[in-house]
């Protein structure tokens, strides 16, 4: 497959340009029985959807989605089910001027190349941000599919905005104060000092990146596979899908390099019955497979690569130096719109073992 | 798949356990024409082997391998590639203790839980990073397909053992330097520091992690496919196959994340008649697809979990509580043995790309 | 995979039911650089229609095809094609009564006891042949990608209906002669003693079946992978796909099993300046691999299973003997509609194994 | 894949040539907890061998089989299962002779032109029907795995040699005959008529061709999945993967094509509480799903292409015409040694849905 699959037993296939008619996904094996209703799947979207408030770009993607096949009579049927968007207000002439200056940080270059001129370039085509609402509508099913039958609940938030952290260490109460504020980071004080960032680099023509945090809670124990199929590497392999992401690390991650052994382990203890360890430096994963404790992640996310300040670049065409100023709407900060993506491709990932593994079994 | 195979052109499937007759690997998709020396793989696994220093494990694994199918007169023929090595200097006795008491750290309870107490258990079974020996097998081969159809080199060196960092920004030059010592750090200087570092952990029954820093050069443009063929999603899901990784970045990963992106952002120049970037903080990687730029990844491996102090733990038969002192030979760090491993991966993916997009024909 | 993909490079993925909102298709892999035209894919559908005359059933699907993603300027651009058609004209109320009582011949048992009767069975749901319309859009890529890159052409034809057989051997000049009636048999004549005999059968509340032969030329030598990926293999696989086929052969077949290997070897010869065999028993494929002759097959069809007579059966919800009689608007005999079907699938196959081996390129 | 592996929960990867090293297979996927028996395994390669009787080929194959990953203390673990056989007795020389005269029948013109020349040519290479040994090597597991956990029973064996047909249906109580005679037809007088055919035509030094006829019972209702996924496609696929298969039918098959619908639909009636069909022409399969009664089949095997008799053909260097004499010890007919071959590659496309669906689980 060319990349626009992913899952083995639970396959999502994401379809559609930024500027195309429709975007759309297919969600092949999704157990017969689950019930669906499209305004879960809307509601989910529109945590996603931009131009909602200043903070975001002032495009208005209305994402309404549609599902036209594998649900009948409110339920999934074992069938393929796909779900649509149709697209609209896109402005594609702002992207004419674009056609041959290459935008730094962006897909152009080694699109153009990769497809020697081919390729639908509107609004970054293919590979625009805006396809992640495909990520999402497949998510918010493996969402509940892992809600009802294993109770299994993803929390993704931002925990990081440029140089701005979120110092408090996230404990599931927090969970319902995600989407309080623009930014969807649990902790007010910290939100307010981040929206004021963006707006600033917002004022400035710049951008920012940030950090998404990802706890998964109640996995069972055994979900992921020995060696290349270790939760690992499905985990970073779906989220390396969302366009800006250039790092992962699980539970102690990169930190946990600078500690001994004696230091990072986590211990074996049994509390009411139940063996778990002490602590959760591992992130809920060894050897590639879940042990129970919650699943712990963190997320680079770049700053946005459209900036509106002006930028020396290459003409393609001509191939000589000359500067661009990328017009159009775009999002100072993508990181607050991350978190349903990033629950999305979660829940895609471990539905998929969890069906694998027979944990979920293909009839509910 | 169960986690066993990598790759979509080119797969390779890893086979065997730590303390079984025998580990393996198929290699399958490999163009035809490409000459084969075993003393070549041999030489690549050589580098991985423990029991050659005083910082690594004393087992004294000969890891001699054979090609047993796929070669023909020296060269490859387009049929599957299978290799083994024969195991020997196993003391599977000292893991007979170790059946029940969890050790820290390690896959045991999780997978113990996932195969109900069926799996091969001894030195890790299908876990251990023995494993890591079979990527090799395939890694040199797909290294060589690199480097003989287009010119790819992939170098990979310690650039961090504990908190001891190389300070000075790898180039060129240094590949040739990374070999010449123990813990594969191209700064010798330092080198020497991890080295005592490692030897001193050694001594308190402790463990070092570090960090693995690697450059991959003479990449075409376009090799990576859109969303979910990104070359970040599978180059990550390869490194995470790795025992011990717990966090990976290209280019500038977690620290870029506090950049603006008129910082970050890298911009095109022409240099000598070629488009480039004047600086390489994308990693080589924009949009999932490599733009020649250099490759560039730092990946975290925790310490290693084998410790010889004496740690809590339970007991999974009585579910009590109980110390345990892991006994075996085991390395006080890992990392200086994951150069090969990394490289080998790294050159797997990328190998596989360039089968899926054309780059390299089926037959050379 | 759930059944609802096929390919490896180039994949087709069918989704949608017979009585739900929409079917559609996602062509992944197809090359870049591709023109596209609608109203080719919409000629191929309608060669495919039912309602068209006497000897199909009288169902009007006006089955319009609509790209929504994967064209840009008329051209395909190498990101997946999806293809849908708004479904219409269904009258589900005809399939109320059947809800329990099992229709002989039809996958309605097994489906429901497979889902546990959460599957759509309206019309049949996803197993009806309605579904071939999405093999169709596909195909018809396929089959222009075929044409333009290497000139390959496929002609299927119908060569037997019920006992009514076609005596002449095909020859290419009889191409253009089979859709110049109804049942799509290039010799008019025998066409229509078979067009006579559906009549005959439907007014006798009963339906026939028939065989197809397919015929392929312009094969380059060398596709096809050895073992599991033979053509056969794959083109088989792909041909069970269509409902009611029971039976394929290749070349000589069956009648070959017959011969000794003096009588159906087909001995190399060379004929203007290309080695090409006198005979050509093999169907164009040894040891799995295309030899450059003809792909030939025959495809036994069953008689359709709707019939308007009364049948014995049993009542799955009272596990009760019981009488039925099928209504609804059913095609007495499916052959005719077929050929395009089995265009589509041979295209498909080749065109997957065509870009898999590197015959054709990814980017044209 | 590059047709080397087939399944998808259950993948058999097959490796070797006929005259190298080593021939082998890897089965991943196979549920952790089968008692495995490296005897029970030998004894089914044992039938399949050469070198037993008069009416096969002389080389003594002995075929050993060695399990050298995935089973410990005597079961599986959910690992995957490596086993090899040493190749013996080759006679290489044999085969210089026909480096460049284009055998007849054989893979040996389109395996050149696909490899450049670059292929293992010794015995046919990769295409030797001698690697059926490594489809047995893994259907002799999943054999027993359908047999342990669903009670599944296959059985194959020869209905017809050339022109000589077994007449008696085939019933289960005939099934301990199959392996009583020669050539495998539970039939002995039959048998005997056939064993004449082969001597006769191994005398005039041709070959025959012959029909395998396959039954399997007590299949559970529900395997299988819609479309591409149905059991006759999956089933023909790996059928098709034997060498000198030319044609596969199910149920009525090609006989069925020229009966009508109310003689081809098979009736639902109640047999002691269970809903079955009166009659069997669709083979147990419906809408390529499983109904629960015996799944037939016939398969149409090809004479074997390698005859002592004089041969036109083509020097593929010379490109001239010539005459060719195949030397080398070779089967008159290959029919009888392919019914453990059948079995072998029904029991994995069973038990690879069987998984799939959850009929049989990962951990026994």
């Amino acid at each position: 497959m060319s990349g626009n699959s992913i899952g083995q037993r639970l396959v999502l296939t994401s379809f559609g340009e930024s500027h195309g008619k429709t975007i759309g996904a297919v969600l092949d094996g999704c157990p017969a029985g689950l019930e669906i209703d499209e305004k879960e799947i809307q509601k989910m979207l529109d945590l996603r959807r931009p131009g909602q408030n200043q903070i975001s770009t002032q495009r208005k993607e209305k994402d309404i989605v549609e599902i036209i096949s594998g649900v009948f009579r409110g339920h999934t049927t074992g069938a393929p089910i796909t779900m649509v968007i149709q697209n609209s207000d896109q402005k594609s002439k702002d992207y004419d001027a674009l056609r041959t200056k290459l935008r730094p940080g962006h897909s152009d270059y080694p699109a153009m190349i990769k497809y020697n001129h081919l390729n639908d370039y509107r609004g970054g085509g293919r590979f625009s941000g805006r396809l992640t609402a495909t990520h999402v509508m497949g998510g918010a099913i493996a969402i509940k599919l892992l809600r009802v039958t294993l109770g299994i609940k993803t929390n993704s938030f931002t925990s990081q905005i440029g140089k701005i952290k979120m110092e408090e260490k996230f404990n599931a109460k927090m969970a319902r104060l995600i989407y309080k504020n623009e930014v969807r980071c649990p902790d007010n004080k910290t939100a307010k000092l981040m929206r004021a960032g963006i707006l600033d680099a917002k004022k400035r023509g710049d951008s920012l990146g940030g950090i998404i945090q990802s706890v998964t809670t109640h996995v069972p124990v055994g979900l992921g596979e020995p060696i290349f199929g270790s939760l690992e590497s499905d985990l970073s392999k779906a989220i390396f899908s969302i366009p800006s992401v250039k790092g992962i690390e699980f539970g102690s991650g990169f930190m946990g390099s600078e500690l001994c052994g004696s230091e990072n382990n986590d211990l074996y203890v049994v509390r009411r019955g139940k063996i778990v360890t002490e602590t959760n430096r591992s992130g809920g994963i060894l050897g590639g497979i879940s042990n129970g404790m919650p699943i712990t992640m963190r997320i680079a996310f770049k700053p946005a690569s459209s900036i509106a300040q002006k930028q020396k670049t290459v003409d393609i065409k001509t191939k000589k130096e000359t500067i661009l100023r990328v017009r159009g709407r775009h999002d100072p900060c993508v990181v607050p719109r991350a978190p349903p993506v990033v629950d999305s491709l979660v829940a895609l990932t471990l539905a998929d073992h969890a069906l694998l593994s027979g944990t979920i079994k293909p009839v509910l």
